[in-house]
């Protein structure tokens, strides 16, 4: 089979990826060995079905090969689809795995005294400007948004800003660097998502593995 | 000393750091134990200097923040700050380390038949849009760009585009990937960089920092 007319499984990088795999093999596909050996350099994997080969990329990186259809499945966290909020991408199955949250965090100091209620204006360090100004936008307050890729929780104490916007598990390291979730934006996990008009043009394929991620998760919760 | 009136040094990290930490000890920095400590989480650092702090953020957030002027002196490669972009960001020295370049790089078989000086639109996978979309335009070409943060070399293969603009250092990732070098967009390597209110506001710190980097190129090429 070629390349091109091959379908493309997209998975994140990372720590999620082993949250992921077991899914993934118990929707039937098993990855050939270079996928689990560190020292490869390899980006492209194929699988135990002739017709799949994965693509291991970061998480932002799933959605936009997704969206552009160079990928055709994939497993994203909905802070990253609701960051992009592409049209082309539909999300069926929520897999049940990355639980965390977006919030808004400021320093425990100011927030004694502060009621989120009454801001106007903020300006917000964070990975998300979108999800950040969309959600702020709709109560009528206009965030200015400075783009960090990491280690938000330093901007406060910097004086880069008052507030961030940030994943947030368990709040330890909010808490390190004295700050206070304020409000939560939305609850993450992890979904599988797909691209739209592959899901038209190759309906019955597309189905099929839509279907036995379905039926992983079913066993997983029985 | 207060944490605020402090100067805050921006180390980027990752690779590049194992070269930037001879030249900011050659400096007389000297960070607290912690820094070296994989097990860390710390963010800011204390040094042998009380006015003189660091902190360790990833390269394109360095930027971030000696721009917003949360940090006043920082290190970065001038990938980064071309595609940055700040007027309130100065550079005044050359390290000499991190040499690599960005390059416009396209598949091998493509590259057979085509001639860069005829583009007219191309569409291209970076991590650099900015830098990019310049460049084309300087020659009346319209660059349509895909923000990936990795993994570029994927996507001529993917199907997601026929270019990409990437660091390239040695080449052999390009090569392992099926892609071709066509142009050189500029050299790359990694800066000593400035926030320009504090070298106003702050002239004699600032303009003694700037000297101790200097001092210790001049001592590492003598």
């Amino acid at each position: 089979m070629s390349e091109k007319s091959k379908l493309v499984l997209a998975l994140p990088k990372g720590r999620i990826l082993e949250e992921v795999m077991p899914i993934v093999r118990a929707a039937g596909i098993e990855p050939e060995a270079a996928f689990d050996d560190p020292k490869s350099r390899a980006l492209r994997f194929s699988t135990n079905h002739p017709e799949l080969d994965i693509i291991r990329v970061r998480s932002f990186d799933v959605a936009t090969f997704i969206a552009f259809g160079a990928a055709h499945i994939g497993v994203a966290g909905n802070d990253v689809l609701l960051e992009f909020d592409s049209t082309e991408i539909y999300a069926p199955l929520d897999l049940g795995i990355g639980y965390c949250r977006i919030s808004v965090a400021e320093p425990k100091e100011a927030s004694e005294n502060d009621d989120p209620t009454r801001w106007s204006h903020v300006r917000i360090a964070t990975k998300y400007p979108n999800i950040t100004q969309r959600y702020f936008a709709e109560r009528g307050v206009q965030a200015e948004c400075i783009k960090l890729n990491g280690a938000m929780e330093l901007a406060p104490r910097m004086g880069l800003c008052q507030r961030i916007v940030d994943l947030v598990s368990s709040g330890a390291t909010l808490k390190a660097n004295g700050l206070v979730e304020m409000e939560t934006i939305c609850e993450i996990t992890s979904r599988l998502a797909v691209n739209r008009t592959a899901l038209k043009t190759r309906s019955d394929e597309m189905t099929n593995w839509i279907e036995k991620f379905r039926e992983a998760l079913d066993a997983k919760a029985a």
